[in-house]
């Protein structure tokens, strides 16, 4: 199998956070949506990362990157602070998420250009960015077989003709319920997903949270449970680790109607380690042992037999 | 199987419901608790109804019952009116119910005494009404082996130990996920689910509406799928629909493991009937044959495989 592995192009941000729970704060800590998805990602296949930081950035995040399976050539380093991002979170199960303070700092000139080495990449992950910069990458990979992008309400607001234009290139969307119906106008998820296909996509995925995650796609649904949560200390990057185990399926055995729906059982995995820490802590303390064990649970959730498979 | 069927004994409400939607309103349609229950278990097994109408319960309502498989021995005519209850829902799925009247009249004086012919029932239901009525109905069932029962937030607020005490009794308690946080003080769902295990019964249902439902066991979870729905005219008896598909699956079959899981998908069918239309209309237009596609649409969702069975 190792030999068949395809690495995974990422373009997204790299950013410092500051995080407020009721019981809890963590601030200059590894954030960003191509952070939680390359660290992600990088347990089932190498990453190539196409991001921007600033001069500030701290040597010891650089280098937990660099221990992975994670290529930092396009990495650019530019003159000036790196995106900063503050959130605060309340509510029982700290559901309920409030942006404090967002400053793009270097990020606000960012264009990705891929290093000519990443130029074949087949396997693409475009994480929540301006849709014309996503487009800007997509021009860059002419042989790309497998194009997922995210996106986030912002874009729907502002950006629509570009999301239109980038929904025509790409093989699957990612989107929360909320984002799937304001985009489409449907108020039913069924309908909504089938609204969105009409562009192009061959898959389009809902994330539901703590509700697990539905995948559509011409003639089927699947539903991918979350995995049963004990705690939650920080609730950020759980999507963007879910895409990172789900990209990570697809980079070593295609993308077939099995390999998605395994996909989404090990994005589960990984946005449930996420969360169960701050920042990507929880996610680089895994091994594949403990994600098969999780792995393993996740599946006997969909299973109608009467006893547990070993 | 057919001569194994059990009949399963039902107590709780009967109701003339009114509803209103931004689109729509019904008045005087059947509604209450057992009424969904009886008529979705129907389909599976004889039912044995224990409940109370008024001398204005009309005609029609009573020869719907009559015509299914459902035993009406037990249900009381009492001098006055039936039990009514008002409600209105909004939002874009009409997610948000108020209720804007109830008028208990009959309800209010009722004690459920089982006819002699029930007292020998195996498996038992206990729609959602007063702990202390579920309680004397488990008097007059000394032979049940599968006893579930539902409850809501006002008899947490206000019976809470009269609630211990039938948790004590049951095999199977369902509830939704506000009450089962509520009910066990803990955050999250496995902790609540172990929390109401420790009184006794070996199965906890958490509803979850559209977000389908989790069955806890001692050592295994499962995610029952709800149907995707297309449309929603009336939410009112999803939950006791759901319990009827369940019980069914139940009185048929026995209580171990592989039933509770696939009994709780035809719960989820018979949930997404019962909101397709007011009243129980959509329930009692579905035949079996409809039913068990819907039911492989459910297998579909959960499947690991490739291709969809057929």
């Amino acid at each position: 199998m190792a030999d068949r592995v395809r690495p995974i192009l990422v373009v997204g941000s790299v950013a410092l956070d500051a995080v407020h729970t009721p019981s809890e704060s963590a601030s200059e800590i590894l954030g960003g949506a191509a952070s939680y998805f390359c660290l992600s990602a990088a347990m089932f296949a190498p990453i190539r990362l196409v991001a921007v930081v600033g001069e500030d950035f701290p040597p010891e995040h650089r280098q937990l990157l660099e221990s992975r399976l994670i290529d930092l050539t396009g990495l650019q380093v530019r003159p000036g602070k790196t995106f900063r991002w503050t959130a605060r979170y309340t509510g029982v199960r700290l559901e309920t998420r409030e942006t404090l303070d967002t400053q793009l700092n270097v990020f606000a000139d960012f264009h990705p250009t891929l290093p000519p080495a990443y130029r074949d990449s087949k396997v693409v992950f475009l994480a929540n960015i301006q849709p014309e910069l996503q487009l800007e990458v997509l021009e860059q990979v002419p042989d790309a077989e497998f194009i997922t992008c995210d996106t986030m309400k912002l874009w729907l607001d502002t950006a629509r003709p570009g999301l239109e234009r980038l929904f025509r290139r790409v093989d699957c969307v990612l989107m929360n319920d909320e984002e799937a119906v304001q985009f489409s106008g449907e108020r039913f998820l069924p309908s909504a997903a089938r609204a969105i296909m009409s562009y192009g996509p061959r898959a389009v995925i809902i994330k539901r949270g703590e509700n697990g995650s539905l995948l559509f796609t011409p003639d089927r649904v699947f539903l991918a449970p979350a995995h049963p949560l004990e705690t939650v200390r920080d609730p950020t990057g759980a999507g963007d680790a879910f895409a990172g185990g789900l990209m990570g399926a697809i980079a070593r055995s295609g993308d077939g109607q099995e390999v998605l729906r395994r996909g989404m059982l090990y994005g589960s995995v990984l946005g449930s380690l996420a969360v169960e820490d701050f920042s990507v802590r929880r996610i680089v303390k895994a091994d594949l042992h403990e994600i098969e064990g999780r792995l393993s649970t996740l599946v006997d959730m969909i299973s109608l037999n009467g006893s547990r498979a070993h």
